[in-house]
């Protein structure tokens, strides 16, 4: 459903903002504001845009990064080819025979806060396996053996496990560290 | 609990976000970028910003204009006194005597999407009745008889026939409207 958020904390006027928009899922804003503006569409707007820079939004993006392919498929590796298998494939195509197997994942987190962004990086070390293994995951997880693990890829680990020990699970942490940090209760 | 929302559309991530995001709500943004920036930072913050653009807010404020008292309480309507019931006896005790009691409610709804604002108003006239009735509604609502009902006051109306006439009700209709023209389903 299409979501809308509504800057009150007034139970009368949230559930009339519900009723005049349906087919919304109207959510409650937190963050109060002194209403000192000199007419109600000032402290309107004064409200509404407190609400917005409050809102937290983040994303990632992460590669793998091949060193006997130059650091290929890197930003490209959703894009090298059309579905999950036929990445593996392609990458383990481009490497028979190449003697070099070194490879690292990294994951790059960027945290908006109103105006303002955060970026958060995370890496894992490891080598290219030589055969898919493993049901876990997603991506090259079934090929990808992390240095720091005990010789399983990716994809054989728990998600637990595997997050632990992943790029982006590093930079998860980094990212929920701050956000424990900096924000309010 | 504090809310945060992830770009994404991999139910996996959001998994292992959420298992990082302890004491967190982790929602998930709509909104679909090409990734097409040349590293992995530049692709995550086009996706977090992509989606905080798209997070929809609103704010309102409303207030009371009373003619015999030069359109007070107006946008100081709720530091009009220090409670609703504290409102209504200051305003009633401020009209003793007065001869014209006609008031109008007035609402600005104040719609922020990325960086765009967008204002919907609405107001209703009527008059303010000698003695407070009905238990319905919240603030002056006790009071004011809008001059499209039957001499009923807000406060005596069901939240329907209030929302169908009151000033708040027309500017979330025409959020509404609004809303549902321009955004995607």
């Amino acid at each position: 459903m299409r979501r809308i958020w509504f800057a009150t904390s007034n139970p009368g006027k949230l559930a009339e903002a519900k009723a005049f928009l349906a087919g919304w899922e109207v959510l409650e804003a937190p963050g109060e504001v002194e209403e000192d503006q000199p007419d109600l569409a000032g402290n309107a707007i004064k409200k509404a845009r407190a609400a917005a820079a409050g809102g937290k939004v983040f994303a990632e993006d992460s590669g793998l990064e091949v060193d006997a392919l130059g650091g290929a498929p890197g930003v490209h590796s959703r894009r090298y080819a059309a579905s999950d298998g036929a990445r593996v494939a392609r990458l383990l195509s481009e490497l028979a025979g190449v003697p070099g197997r070194e490879a690292r994942f990294r994951a790059v987190v960027a945290l908006k806060v109103g105006e303002d962004l955060h970026l958060f990086a995370g890496s894992v070390e490891g080598t290219i396996a030589t055969e898919p293994r493993g049901e876990g995951g997603f991506g090259y997880d079934p090929i990808f053996i992390p240095g720091e693990g005990d010789g399983r890829t990716f994809a054989e680990m728990s998600r637990e496990e595997k997050s632990a020990l992943s790029h982006r699970g590093r930079a998860l942490a980094a990212l929920a560290a701050y956000l424990n940090e900096t924000a309010e209760p």
